[in-house]
């Protein structure tokens, strides 16, 4: 049994500030509690109930050990719960901020001192906790009115923010993409970025991880426990607090130090790691490899029907190292057989404003061999392409067997056609630029 | 009379290529000049009426000679055609493609020669030609049911390419903002954006333009009518074709020669004009130039409720060259007064998961007078966050009088809070990073 599993898997869980109204932080953690399908038990010396169920004056009135403690108390009296949980829970998950982020350092060294004492693992504090959709886990303060969960599926997520784990999880669920654990660590006072990619380069359910820190805790580990996951699974990095600005909010937000950034770049750079530069390159690539498996090459084609979107898709190429190098004579001679004497048959294939949906096909398919990848850009605000295109999309991907992304520009059949899209796990993008940044992190 | 007055505000306008059907662009651009209240003369000699209303054989027919004549018929017949309009078309939109970007330089330089023969100045050709709604002029070849047109406006978007032009208005749309002129001037083989640098730069009803181009025909013109119009109004500038694939891209989209980005970049930053480097900056800054006018100052407050996404904007704030810095010991000191103490007290400033709509007012108001310009993020799926907020923001927004720009992360209220944000010019971004740089626009 590893000792992270009481915080993904457990079979019973305390809640030690839960409370009857969703207006607390307590009762909406209580209430996302409920969906889990194991133990739960309910701590507040007001109430013999809350929400339906039996509540318990103190962790010590609970009728056995539980797999997970979660604390949702003031933090001053963070020291005096875990003495009282004692042996009493195998994980303790501390939500409460107001540690070392707020200068309590003491208090957060108190806590590390007892959990180090007890032997037990702490997650936290100043945290998010932990949603596992595949053991119905939910330990958020966010209502599901406010946060819809995203499904099942392969992505593991794990955040030093809750904001950035949330607004992540968003992106996730708006791309019909589905989630194997998400984790939001806070200021790491014991469970560190380390101790989770282990935990997931052994989780099955596993393929994709994303993973947002500010800061690093023990450099060496680090790069050993990214480096083994990264050989294992997808890993994408976005370190925030990369200048004197942002190392100071850092610090005021998980109360850790972010480390000279440069440091960090060098080292992920060294070792291959993938690492975001921002938030939206964060979503981007989160979108691309939960969708498709990174594969090799340099070489990229970009198919469009608007001149300056491809432009704009060629000059990408460039800054992110990709080559979009020109059609050989051969297929020059060939498509221009095949496409009217108007279209731009070069790289970018520009099929105008007088395109039909089966010409991407065409295109992909004739060019199949010469490329590694391919970014399709569609500005459906013209006739020719309609809702179909999704279907011919679909097919081509499955005959070419390479990385695929799009660009879909604003139209009234957008919304429709990047649904259908993404159903054909083809990830659409909002400009020509994220759809070749998408694409470069499946061929690294 | 300016000479590119029969552009936008024609009086009559007669379109060579008329088709019947909107199947056919010559059908969508007849559509949409019927919205014109001016004379419409379609010209197609197999109809004697098109969509209700009378046509003519050819241009020799027209009972008079018109303010702007519109050819759109294979390029081969645009020399035939202009030599038949003579002196009959004060102004002449060639939006067939078939010219400089797929080889035909010569024919391109035999349209040239014919205008100047003529006297009479050309737009285009391949391009998409104008939208002016304050004289409901639209000869786009976008049906209205895939573009839907912003409504007037004190933005004017020229761009080269038509694909980025339809962009560009489908995100001005989305903005709630209003356009002034829209220009597609393509292969610019008589009109360039010097000429309508110069004509918007007097334009009454135009105060932000927006400005998409793949080439630069005359440098020193360029820089003189940029110069001059950024006086006078705010200029952002996007050039395409920065590297070799883009720059090969740009020819054959426009026939026209790119040019070194380098000496370009260089010369617009000696000058002070702004630049966009990619689509989503360009459309960012549209919005923040469309909503609130340019104030200087570096100094950036970023209130937040997500700690990672106060970090993420720390961080884009020393990219763009602003200063995030701490606030002042007074204002800690009177802040921390107001605020719970597990507030985080600095910049950001870290209302956390427990905020209040009226904290970001609260904050707002205390540090109107440290800062120039404030990043409001607010991650609304906390319950203390609700529609409310817009106004609390619009209130303050007045009583502060500087830039303020917002980060709204996705939730359910996510839209309709964006709506009412909007409506306050208040503009919304989709991530921290994009939000700062929606600000620096405004701080340069």
């Amino acid at each position: 049994m590893n000792p992270l599993d009481p915080f993904f898997k457990p079979k019973s869980v305390a809640l030690i500030g839960a409370a009857h109204t969703e207006t607390k932080l307590g009762g909406v953690v209580l209430r996302n509690l409920l969906k889990f399908r194991g133990k739960v038990y309910p701590i507040n010396p007001k109430y013999p109930e809350l929400m339906g169920i039996k509540s318990y004056p103190s962790v010590s009135d609970i009728p056995e050990p539980v797999d997970l403690a979660i604390i949702l108390r003031p933090s001053s009296e963070a020291p005096a719960v875990l003495k009282e949980l004692g042996d009493r829970a195998r994980g303790i998950l501390i939500m409460s901020s107001g540690f070392a982020e707020t200068g309590e350092t003491a208090l957060q060294a108190e806590v590390q001192r007892l959990g180090k004492e007890l032997g037990v693992r702490i997650l936290g504090p100043n945290c998010m906790g932990v949603y596992n959709p595949h053991h119905k886990l939910d330990t958020f303060f966010l209502p599901s009115s406010r946060l819809q969960r995203p499904k099942k599926g392969n992505v593991s997520v794990i955040s030093q923010s809750g904001a950035i784990l949330s607004c992540l999880l968003s992106t996730v669920k708006e791309a019909n993409t589905g989630i194997s654990k998400a984790v939001g660590y806070g200021n790491a006072a014991d469970i560190t970025e380390s101790d989770l990619y282990e935990y997931l380069a052994n989780d099955r359910k596993t393929s994709v991880v994303v993973s947002y820190l500010e800061s690093v805790i023990d450099g060496r580990r680090f790069v050993e426990s990214a480096k083994a996951l990264s050989h294992k699974k997808s890993l994408i990095i976005l370190k925030a607090g990369k200048g004197s600005s942002g190392q100071a909010a850092a610090f005021s937000h998980t109360g850790r130090l972010a480390g000279r950034y440069e440091v960090f770049h060098a080292i992920v750079r060294q070792f291959g790691i993938r690492e975001a530069m921002d938030f939206d390159e964060l979503m981007d690539a989160t979108k691309a490899l939960s969708y498709q498996g990174p594969s090799g090459g340099k070489r990229v084609c970009i198919i469009t029907n608007g001149g300056g979107s491809g432009v704009l898709a060629a000059d990408e190429c460039m800054r992110q190292g990709l080559e979009a190098t020109g059609l050989s004579a051969g297929k020059k001679e060939r498509l221009g057989h095949i496409f009217p004497n108007f279209f731009g048959i070069n790289n970018p294939v520009d099929l105008t404003a007088q395109v039909r949906d089966e010409d991407y096909a065409l295109a992909l398919r004739e060019l199949r061999e010469d490329y590694d990848g391919f970014v399709v850009i569609a500005l459906p605000n013209v006739l020719g392409i309609t809702e179909r295109l999704a279907e011919l999309l679909k097919e081509a991907k499955a005959a070419i067997n390479k990385p695929i992304v799009s660009h879909i520009a604003p139209s009234r059949i957008t919304a429709r056609l990047r649904v259908r899209l993404e159903k054909a796990r083809i990830p659409v993008y909002p400009s020509p630029e994220r759809a070749v940044k998408g694409l470069r992190v499946l061929l690294e």
